[in-house]
């Protein structure tokens, strides 16, 4: 008889654990296949010490190959299910081919997407947790802000760049904030110009207060030990939209920071969500046994699915398993139970779980803790946090990994080495009113196309008193002259409304442009027109004015 | 009196070393500042090791910070130098603002750069190994080429995938194509779909034998190791060129593959080569007390200088201190000697120092060494190896780390976790005439525009027998329509010669032309004319083409 092929799609908690028990249960008549876009298994509940550098990028993750012994890996991506032909598009390799792959019984296990759409900007300048790029990014760029703000000597500059504002007080806003506080705290001794006291970090929370799955009098004290270790938590307020320089909250209050983490904005995925499924909460909906209603052959389970965990579920959540990792393996084990059951003819179990409790870790070796009804914090809540998740990451390797990090972490000095990723070629980037796009003396980095609102370019000549200026609307750009000549900037781009402009680096502006004559033709003739010429165009500036304004300290 | 300014350029071996020894000689008389791009120091030696994963990225470099106490570190770039008005100017932070920086007294100690113009080519495909990121990258891309070879079932693509190529045989390129080699032995039990003999392992080095600076015995048995790991060493041939697909050799021979590592190239530092001082061989010439001649408050060390170890140097490198770590480290002391000397009216002493001897580890816990004079092959050399460079690692806390990473290494399944960077938004591809760019049933992923070269798009549609074809040269360009819609490639491109694309991905270009009014209209009106609509530009490939070319397994 030939194997009944059976494909799992994600792999996060649930498409982990339930590949690992297909494989089990049907060891010599299944074949198991699991897809997923990484060729690792994240442990999302360290990634906040990923972000504080306690734990090494490498070391939150488990290569999936070395996990799931016996299961096919394919790193790939999933692009679209054919439910009626049994087969899920992926595609794979350095080229992004496509390839269709047959199943007989199929897993979905995507996880969910993160939306920040509906908060303008937020999408563009916030910083998500959802995956180790995420925290391996954020790790980054706190380690650059202080960097930059040890050697700048513009005081509005380095309080935005010592201003950090984590949006969403969920378990992982709440550790994310925490983890990243301790890590500032730790590094500041090698930053011998930044005082204690400039550090801001804001927590910033809608619902009226922090840890909503936790009860209240822990949240409580998990407040007032954030509070002591100098995080403002802000509860009942919400972040209405964000810039390059700031939020601006939904009181009306701004917050200038150069750092913006949002664990807000948990979404369907997108790809889920055009399946054509019946969903809820932006999840799939399945019956008690994790099938999905009319796909004989599908299944459903983790964060993408809504399984009931009563016969008439209500609107209410408490009637459905909840969105954690705990959740996610009860039901990878089950529903592979599930799965063999149906193959060999047997009686399917209907999902059952209670949670055994929840943790969150609140830095300085402090956390809270509500373990079987019993609430605990402080540091034995801590140390409860930590062997708690040692136990539960899967593989000895990593086990090890982690606690020798830990070790190392305690006894060492913080890791603050700085790798850093590539900045993107095109960003889009919002301004408020009155914020300055660049100012002369700066280093011509690339060239900008207004996508909406208004930006006035503004020159002065102090040696000649010459003065130029221009408003550039939607469809407009300035920055051109970075394809005749890198310099410093010569004038001032300011917001005369709030606006959206997109950014494109200069070395790929130049090769895009040079590589096109018609486009290289356009840029000549519009610098010709507008500056009167590639000389004139520079002109305005003078040589001193880069001397002023390079400061020394 | 006020202190004395000395401003070190560079954190590499030589600037690190010059400036902790000032630090300490001129406490409480100096002020010391090192600038450096990154805020760590890189132990090149290590990079081999970080490539082949036995090491964390993190851990194979210190931070600068944490290594010197006392010296006010600058992470920023340097972009220029006024000898006259002796200032230093640096670009720094998120923005790249400009600053400069008065000093007393100048160390110049910013290492050499990478030039592979020479080789058509090579600049654009092949991975270098200079710093951090490169060897990050190195690793990415052999478990990438991996992970792809599994699933893939084009038996041409599969042999590309797995053959490796290291361009030059000093000893990084000895040792890189070792560790690289135990990698990927060690991780294929992982990819169950790859035999060992489908890899393919090329080391090229132009000399007739490898390892030029070692003994010519130790050079032979280094060679006969590494052919006995599967490693095919080809001497007294040359790469002539390189492409996506492989590596021209100098004998006419074309090697496909996916992966060029190029250890060769070694050429000035960009920015030194413009300072207008005396160079020789791409260094930096200094008297026998590392002073610039011609720069009384300049002084230079490490590879990016040539410093005399003899009164008379002839023209022969014998004469000179050689580029290594162990050099740098030793003029390091004795550049900060003699700047301290000569603040204080001392006497200054002339550099002198003999090697040590040279170490090369060769993988598999094998490894070459001349120490003393004394020749050394083997297990035992290769411990020599390890503990020298543990003894050699600035700090107790990168030691600690880097041994315990080497403890973890030999009694763990080797780290496969694939941490990928983004991929640039524009690269420059070559092809050699025959090539395919890329085939119907592919993802459309992004725009080209060509270079030089000519190529051609044929379109064949099996359902109508309709059949298109389209040359395009220089300055042209293909694949706008991602502009309108995001589908498979219903075409083939092909190069009629040799030629050179810029290709730029999906999201950048649509930001890109859809930002700029003129651009999007430009590319409506090119499809309508072009191929008759943009409903017209995408009828050619049929619907069941897609399907009859996705390949399953
Ligand atoms: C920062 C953070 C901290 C957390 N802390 C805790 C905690 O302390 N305790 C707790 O119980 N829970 C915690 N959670 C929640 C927990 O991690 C999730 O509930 C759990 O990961 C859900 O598992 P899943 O398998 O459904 O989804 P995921 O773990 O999200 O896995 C989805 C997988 O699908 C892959 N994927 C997505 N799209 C594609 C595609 N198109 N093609 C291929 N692969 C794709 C993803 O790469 C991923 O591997 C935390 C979450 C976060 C973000
Ligand atoms: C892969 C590899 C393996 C090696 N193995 C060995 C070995 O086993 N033994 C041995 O003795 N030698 C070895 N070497 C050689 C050794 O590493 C070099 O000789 C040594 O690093 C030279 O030191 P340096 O200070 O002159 O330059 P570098 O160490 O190259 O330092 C230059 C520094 O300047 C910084 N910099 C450059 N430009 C700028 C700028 N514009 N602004 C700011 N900062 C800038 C760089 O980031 C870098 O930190 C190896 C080299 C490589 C690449």
């Amino acid at each position: 008889m030939a194997k009944k092929k059976i494909i799992v799609i994600g792999g996060g908690f649930g498409g982990v654990f339930a590949a690992k028990s297909l494989e089990k249960l049907g060891r010599g008549t299944l074949d198991v296949e699991l897809v997923n876009n990484n060729n690792y298994f994240v442990f999302q509940p360290l990634l906040p010490e990923v972000a504080a550098s306690s734990i090494n990028s490498a070391d939150a993750v488990v290569p999936l190959r070395q996990l799931l012994s016996n299961v096919q890996v394919r790193q790939a991506r999933v692009m679209g299910i054919d439910f009626a032909k049994k087969t899920v598009i992926v595609m794979q390799g350095a080229r992004m081919t496509p390839v269709e792959l047959k199943y007989d019984e199929l897993v979905m296990a995507l996880g969910t997407g993160v939306d920040l759409n509906r908060i303008p900007g937020m999408a563009d300048h916030a910083l998500t947790m959802k995956d180790l790029t995420d925290a391996h990014r954020l790790r980054t760029h706190v380690i650059g802000c202080l960097e930059t703000a040890d050697v700048t000597t513009e005081a509005e500059v380095k309080q935005q760049l010592l201003t950090f504002i984590v949006a969403g007080a969920g378990f992982s806003g709440v550790e994310t904030a925490a983890e990243v506080r301790q890590l500032v705290s730790r590094a500041l001794r090698y930053y011998p110009n930044i005082k204690p006291d400039e550090i801001r970090m804001y927590l910033i929370e809608y619902a009226d207060r922090i840890l909503p799955t936790f009860p209240a009098d822990l949240a409580e004290y998990a407040t007032t030990q954030l509070r002591s270790q100098g995080i403002d938590v802000l509860t009942g307020v919400g972040t209405k939209s964000a810039t390059s320089t700031g939020v601006e909250l939904t009181d009306g209050r701004k917050i200038n920071s150069s750092t913006i983490v949002a664990t807000i904005g948990n979404g369907p995925h997108p790809l889920v969500s055009m399946l054509g499924l019946d969903m809820q909460w932006g999840r799939i909906k399945t019956d008690r046994f994790m099938r999905v209603p009319g796909q004989e052959h599908v299944w459903a389970l983790g964060d993408a699915a809504l399984i009931p965990l009563v016969d008439n579920p209500q609107e209410d959540p408490v009637d459905y398993a909840t969105q954690t990792a705990q959740f996610a393996v009860r039901e990878g084990h089950q529903l592979a139970g599930n799965i063999f059951a149906k193959l060999n003819g047997k009686e399917l179990k209907p999902f059952a779980y209670e949670s055994k409790g929840s943790l969150a870790s609140l830095g300085m070796s402090k956390a809270v803790a509500d373990v079987y009804g019993i609430k605990l914090s402080g540091t034995f809540a801590w140390l409860l946090w930590r062997g708690f998740y040692l136990s539960f990451l899967p593989g000895i390797a990593a086990k090890f990994r982690v606690g020798m990090n830990w070790i190392l972490n305690s006894i060492m000095p913080p890791n603050i080495v700085q790798l850093r990723m590539p900045p993107p070629a095109t960003r889009y980037i919002h301004f408020w009113k009155g914020d300055k796009v660049f100012e002369p003396g700066m280093l011509i980095d690339g060239f900008y196309t207004v996508i909406n609102g208004s930006f006035k370019l503004t020159i002065d000549n102090p040696d000649t008193g010459e003065h130029f200026e221009k408003v550039f609307g939607p469809g407009e750009h300035f920055g051109e002259r970075v394809l005749v000549k890198s310099e410093l900037r010569t004038g001032l781009v300011e917001a005369l409304e709030d606006g959206l402009l997109l950014f494109i680096a200069q070395k790929d502006f130049t090769r895009f442009a040079t590589a096109f004559p018609f486009l290289d033709n356009y840029f000549k003739e519009y610098i010709e027109k507008t500056f009167g010429g590639a000389d004139k165009a520079f002109a305005p500036g003078s040589t001193n004015q880069r001397k002023q304004l390079a400061k020394t300290r």
